[in-house]
């Protein structure tokens, strides 16, 4: 019995449909949703009440919704409210293509936030009052428990603050996800000052289901479906060499004594080349890795079925539906190793600086002085966002960021002379990457920071273009510690709008 | 007896005269100095070097040194060096006019850092091996423990690092200056993994003292001179107002209840600005204030003073010279409110995140969209360098950046429409204030931001030029979340260097 996920007897009678539960949310209200990723997404409530927006614009009246989540969510979440132009305010970072249409044209008001800000944030009131918390969950148990389902992100943030609860119970998992969580977070006020007591990815010290006020919780709705995972493109050449140029530079590090054998903890971001990265790692020479991560895609699961990584801590599952399924089969051995927490925990500056992480992360573009554009197209457009980027590239021990070196059948170059957004400056990025090469940027000043990257970075069809650029700018009339030619500097990207190539 | 300072007899052997240590010091050398401002600055073997570099240039010989630092020094230190040609890479900040000129010609190779990246990043390898250790000690105790003076900066690396030390140890001051500092952080290497213990600005974690193996130490150097103090500017009109302004702010948020009565710690960022500030603070209604910061100016001493401020944490103080001979004098009561700590501590993201520190910066520019320019003047030159700024600005729980709106009597707006540089992104400013308004970033999308710092802080002669180019990007055919016109983004500045000024 779907029933069972709910223990509590006077629990159950809050048990109803979506379309019960939707009307709860009334225009203008400020929804804390679960979702990071599709993982943890709440399902039947947001259809019912992307139904109900459509209904009232149907009938001329207004309806629109604040939208704050963990991160990305899915289709049912961010699509569907999109489509019915249902959010006036979305934050902290949106990865969906309809939501992305409606706030590059200025429909919806976006703020992209640190991952690891949002919680304190809104605890203390930057973003004004919480209405409602919906979010997903395996179970409630005996005691009220709440048991988490593929990720965690703010929830207990949005459990705590608002002023009503709906639940979606989600039997489709594994009852045995009871233990993946740590959830720890209620003392971080700024006026409590406690350490956060992690020293190693693997430990735990919260408990594992969130708590919530019983009266709190307004509906219970019951749904039985997986997340709507999307799927991982085939590795291909470009990711497989990216993967090897850090393989290569993680076994030259480690023989000179720079890095320990087992290498840091490791985070990568999500995608395509971050996953293809990690897979490098299962024919590595690397054991007894860590991760201390954001979103734990595929490619670090592998790790673990392979016995490479010893644990991974991380916020949420980001996996294809195949490891999904995988994952909910054997999740009572596998949760011994994979340990969930909020999102102010996997993503905050303290442990990232305390444990040294390595972090990986990718880029749109960099300039020759090695500033990084993550999050803006042609400067103007946003993609996604910053994410958890920003957390951990500033507190790690060592910053990788890596793109293939063109896009768009290189009519782009990810190369360029100033990029057109800045989201991570050079202090932060000591290694950068694309499959052309590795440049390894730690103690070199701009200049050659810059023949180092138009060198081993850049494609060799825009590396004359990008040493023409540099030695005008160096000797040219201002000069200076990186010097810019400021009437050429964005040309590239402007040749691009018109054009749609930065070829000359 | 100025030996008297130096209490082991096997270490009062190796005193000797500056130009009998200055040899020590060879062509190439790294050198871990102390110096983190004027203060604890190195003086006579730093210009006993300068002389022995500009003799073995005067015959032909070359001779410079790289030249590891806290961060700003004095001119016996960059400045004597620089005029010698003497730096052939300096690191991890500059603030004298000499050697940014080298820097910005590209004679002196330079590195600018985040403060508090800088130990683990040297004692990791990234910046090779550190030679010789030149610091200032006010005294050295019979249990070989070395008294710091008004710096602490790196001077525990180098310490531990550099394979022999040279030590002046300076008797201007008051030997009461021993139990000012705290030194820790030996464990802080990541496989050790340990929490910082600090939960208050005033807690005290580790030794009075420097401590390193006898052996390494090479020579010692009697010295008596003050440090070179830089003197403040009288605060202008411009200054008391972007006080006035914070102050409001704070009052406005302690009434509404989202920042605590007596405020989160503070940070204050050097200069004529952040003094003013904290000066303001002698007449708010705020008390029992602390403050964890990184240099300590005359502003927070006459809190100390006034009894406003608990305490002061930081790494170095940058006094005027009457603020140092009262600090001298006073230095036995007044340094149970005083703590100086290694740059790595008082810098590390950890204790700024826990203890949610309110941050106040000082800026070059800002852009529209809120991100800031604090260190390369029209993008090519290198003013000072990040500095601290970004370890405090992104951990912190409030971020303030502030300037007067114009500079070089209106010839340039500190508004522009796109920064020539970012030093600190978007998501690190949530407050900007000039004369004119304070902007509250907080939660606000970009056009909207847009609108805000046009209106709250831009001069009134800039605000039509900003509100046209804003209207036109977001009206254009690129539109997007942040939008930009490429051909004119930069052209504000490029018109500056054409002709003097940013007007049309």
């Amino acid at each position: 019995m779907e029933q069972d996920r709910v223990r509590p007897p006077a629990l159950r009678r809050k048990i109803c449909s979506a379309e019960d539960a939707a009307p709860l949310i009334g225009n203008g209200m400020t929804i804390g949703s679960g979702g990071f990723t599709p993982s943890g997404t709440p399902k039947a409530v947001p259809r019912a009440l992307a139904a109900r927006i459509e209904e009232a614009h149907a009938q001329g009246h207004p309806f629109a919704i604040r939208l704050f989540t963990g991160a990305s969510t899915s289709p049912d979440l961010d699509g569907a409210l999109a489509r019915a132009s249902g959010v006036s305010f979305r934050m902290p970072y949106n990865g969906d293509a309809t939501m992305r249409a409606k706030i590059n044209a200025g429909e919806t008001a976006y703020v992209d936030l640190h991952l690891s800000k949002v919680a304190p944030w809104v605890r203390a009131g930057f973003f004004g009052k919480v209405d409602i918390a919906v979010i997903e969950a395996a179970a409630i148990l005996e005691d009220g428990g709440i048991v988490p389902t593929l990720a965690v992100g703010n929830n207990k943030t949005w459990l705590d603050l608002a002023e009503k609860v709906i639940i979606e119970v989600n039997s489709w998992h594994n009852p045995a996800i009871h233990g993946l969580h740590d959830i720890w977070g209620g003392d971080l006020h700024p006026e409590e000052r406690l350490p956060i007591p992690i020293r190693r990815p693997d430990d735990r010290i919260g408990e594992t289901v969130f708590r919530v006020d019983p009266d709190k919780i307004a509906a219970i709705v019951l749904t039985n479906e997986p997340d709507q995972n999307a799927s991982f493109r085939d590795t291909d050449d470009s990711a497989r060499q990216i993967a090897g140029h850090l393989m290569e530079f993680f076994r030259h590090e480690t023989a000179h004594g720079r890095l320990p054998a087992s290498l840091p903890p490791l985070q990568s971001g999500v995608g395509n080349v971050a996953n293809a990265v990690m897979a490098a790692f299962v024919d590595s020479p690397f054991e007894n890795l860590f991760a201390y991560t954001e979103v734990i895609q595929d490619g670090m699961l592998a790790m673990i079925h392979s016995g490479k990584m010893r644990a991974v801590s991380g916020s949420a599952f980001s996996v294809s539906r195949d490891a999904a399924e995988i994952l909910n089969r054997d999740m009572e051995t596998l949760r011994e190793k994979l340990i969930l927490r909020p999102q102010e925990i996997s993503n905050n500056p303290e442990i990232i600086r305390r444990l040294g992480c390595v972090t990986m992360n990718t880029m749109i573009e960099a300039d020759i002085y090695g500033n990084v554009n993550s999050t803006r197209v042609m400067g103007s457009r946003v993609q996604n966002g910053i994410g958890g980027s920003g957390d951990f590239a500033r507190s790690s021990h060592l910053s990788i960021f890596m793109a293939p070196s063109t896009a768009k059948n290189s009519a782009i170059s990810a190369i360029v002379p100033m990029t057109a957004h800045v989201d991570h400056i050079s202090q932060d990025v000591q290694i950068m990457v694309t499959e052309q090469g590795l440049a390894d940027l730690r103690g070199l000043p701009a200049r050659q920071r810059a023949r180092l990257i138009i060198e081993r970075c850049a494609h060799p069809e825009y590396r004359p273009m990008l040493k023409d650029y540099l030695i005008r700018a160096e000797t040219g009339v201002y000069g200076g510690e990186t010097p810019h030619l400021l009437t050429e500097s964005l040309c590239w990207h402007q040749r691009f709008i018109e054009t749609g190539s930065m070829r000359i």
